[in-house]
């Protein structure tokens, strides 16, 4: 099969055998893929990672243990956790210490002809929702997260700052959810994106000073985590649902004099994001900016690098 | 009368006149007050500050607007709210935006033989308090608000780290709520002392990795905070109750791979404190390490900047 292939900050494609299921896992025949910013860091080296990358897809599985699986068009869970752990026991696998993690930590990522995943990781995808739209399942989920953490009430006036795509995600998985969403940002294209699904935007040149009760930083940068919390009222509420590298300079007097809180939020799970998409409450496809045959990918990357742009696909 | 002056990172005693309380404010004789590291980085010049320190005291009312404060022995809440605002009428004053903080913001501190304070501010000592124990009111309400914003289960186990003044007091607090507190520290003697009120502790040369749900980081250094991070489990809760000064290196990835919650954690009701206190739930006077006269402020200030040296009391 062919694979994409990411070593010392080279991205190719090569011909790799195809993997073999264990017990209980599914192979399964790549549809679509998705670029996703963790997908760029490892190709960085941020993480030393050498292998085949990719954790967004849409699959066929072509192999099951349990036969019902066999033909069914799949997302997948990325954290294949043990268990077995206490974190598994309490349904959070996803903070499970013996994970590996799909194309991230040592499991063979999504961007091949097959790759393989458990069973029990797989989600079928509603008979309604595209290929090109069940792909963003996996950041859709992360971007419900925030609601598996934090109560935001019905109607609440919510800040997402970064108008990147897991802003425009979390703006309108928060505007579905039924808060009143403020997504600030830099690029008109961008926010109009946000717009379409109800989503009330501004550029980020002026922020609003203590303002909110929730705020949500998805800018990826040190400056825009300082920014959210200056945006949070005092006992509000901030979360952090970017990937900062290294330590950052962080000013900790405000978190505690306006006793901030300030939630970590990482992945999420699957269920919620599939029922948005089902539902048609969020329509991810018009952040598709480019898309390139599974065998173009270091094009795809490249494409993906380029300022500004959001989602790029991977076909099969 | 006689005050503690600080300017340009000196301390002295004064001559000033005695403060006219306005309406609805009491003239309160100093009986008692404690030195608080904010008053060594006010003398250190972290807030530009020039005037008469002090915060934490007790003191006697001599005059007030309402006659039955006159002859109470009384402490009292440190902010001075405007009272109209949202966050006033929430009785959240603590964070009203106009607020002056005795001691710290634009109203003159209680180390001097005559202090003012608003009548709503001022809670009457239970007489079975001694003086020396209530002037630990105001850091103990401090370490009692960590209960107001975070619900701990009773029997939980909450790790604090740091057994400086405010770490020995948060220790005792949370074991006295009937959590199972392990206190981590560099000080046998200071260990002793949280030891007493039934609490385990450990050195804090080795630090368990992921290993508690609830952390509290009163370290008031960086490191103690990237620390207490690496302690927490994941989707646990880390309660920053350490003021550092200025922007400091922060690694904001394990806070959202681990999906912490990070809360920032200021001053506190006193009510909870007075209790405390009252019911013989916490002993601060063991955290007594000199004491001194008003007179003798600069000799006291000396003395509270000693290193391990924990509370300095000045009496009038």
């Amino acid at each position: 099969m062919i694979a994409v292939h990411i070593e010392n900050t080279q991205v190719s494609v090569k011909r790799k055998a195809a993997p073999k299921p264990k017990p209980g896992h599914a192979l399964i025949r790549l549809l679509c893929g998705g670029i996703c910013n963790t997908d760029i860091e490892l190709l960085r080296g941020y993480y030393g990672f050498k292998g085949t990358p990719g954790h967004e897809f849409v699959g066929e599985v072509v192999e099951s243990t349990d036969p019902r699986w066999t033909g069914k068009r799949v997302v997948g869970e990325i954290n294949l956790a043990c268990g077995q752990c206490d974190w598994c026991k309490r349904g959070l696998g996803r903070h499970c210490p013996e994970r590996t993690v799909l194309g991230i930590v040592k499991h063979p990522g999504a961007f091949a002809e097959y790759l393989t995943l458990p069973e029990q990781n797989l989600r079928e995808v509603p008979k309604n929702v595209p290929t090109e739209q069940a792909v963003f399942t996996e950041p859709i989920a992360a971007a419900c997260e925030i609601l598996d953490q934090v109560k935001i009430p019905q109607g609440a006036p919510v800040a997402v700052l970064g108008d990147g795509k897991l802003g425009l995600l979390i703006a309108q998985v928060l505007q579905a959810h039924g808060a009143e969403v403020h997504l600030y940002g830099r690029h008109r294209a961008k926010l109009e994106i946000a717009e379409q699904a109800g989503v009330r935007t501004a550029f980020s040149n002026k922020l609003p000073r203590a303002a909110y009760d929730y705020t949500v930083d998805a800018t990826g940068s040190p400056e825009g985590l300082m920014s959210a919390a200056a945006m949070t009222r005092p006992r509000g509420t901030l979360i952090l649902k970017s990937t900062v590298h290294g330590a950052v300079p962080l000013d900790a007097a405000p978190l505690i004099v306006n006793e901030i809180t300030l939630v970590g939020s990482r992945c999420g799970r699957f269920e919620p994001a599939l029922k948005l998409l089902r539902n048609g409450k969020i329509r991810p496809d018009r952040m598709i900016a480019d898309q390139f045959p599974l065998s173009d990918a270091p094009l795809a990357f490249a494409r993906a690098q380029e300022r500004g742009i959001l989602k790029v696909l991977l076909w099969r």
